[in-house]
């Protein structure tokens, strides 16, 4: 094995999609939004590498699998800072930003226990009402939920 | 990059282990037991692999970091087939083979909804009655636990 072989810690994919710069740390959350866990197709994973940039990130690869909008915005709860790269026979076809969706469904759980979606199975359903600081109002009991108190279903 | 590095999936680590062999959809079992999701170490996961052995597998390359029998032991449940390979300075050391635990404690969940351990915080705790078919039984309420229930914890 030579030099480049080793420091080259998740190799590329023929066909698929490469999630790059997640914040270390966060790799299982991205990986359970996007429900990768149940994926079929070759899924390689690099937590905890060293970057420049970030000091540490993670990473996704994921063969044969396109996101659409709608999943990518998801990622935003997580890591803001992912970029989605489209790969095509080795090659780069895309890229993919990531933008914070007005509405938030399902994912996320109310912070208030007392929300008709904690205690009857009715979906969460949130409108981001401050972008930056990712502040979620709830659609029922109308409480805030915050960056800190996210927690996924 | 060369032909070489496109089929070599998940490169190598200088220091640490790698688990080879875990069957294909177990792969984060295997992370949860280990507790690698919080694992600060470099963790390199490839899920759904192509193996002519065994048709799809999974393996994980964790670097600086090792486990011992009780925790090696662990993976019986969801892995019999895995081997644990230390690496040091990029070669192979040693390679340690699973044996299936005579006691199981706390990771796994009783199958019996009514058993103290389900409805109190104690831990579970088994003793693993067929080490060939995994069909445990419990030390509280004397229920069987059978490998198709297996829950974790």
């Amino acid at each position: 094995m030579n030099k480049e072989q080793r420091h080259l810690s998740v190799t590329a994919i023929e066909n698929g999609t490469v999630i790059d710069h997640i914040p270390a740390n966060n790799v299982f959350k991205v990986l359970r939004i996007l429900d990768l866990e149940n994926n079929n197709n070759m899924v390689l994973i690099g937590d905890n590498l060293d970057s420049k940039k970030y000091g540490k990130k993670c990473i996704i690869k994921v063969s044969n699998t396109y996101f659409d909008a709608n999943e990518i915005n998801k990622i935003s709860l997580v890591a803001t800072s992912a970029t989605f790269i489209e790969i095509n026979n080795f090659e780069v076809v895309t890229k993919k930003q990531i933008e914070v969706p007005d509405q938030i469904h399902t994912i996320v759980k109310c912070f208030n226990p007392n929300c008709i979606t904690n205690v009857e199975s009715v979906p969460s359903w949130f409108t981001v009402v401050d972008k930056e600081q990712m502040r979620l109002l709830c659609h029922y009991c109308e409480k805030i939920t915050s960056k800190n108190n996210i927690v996924f279903r």
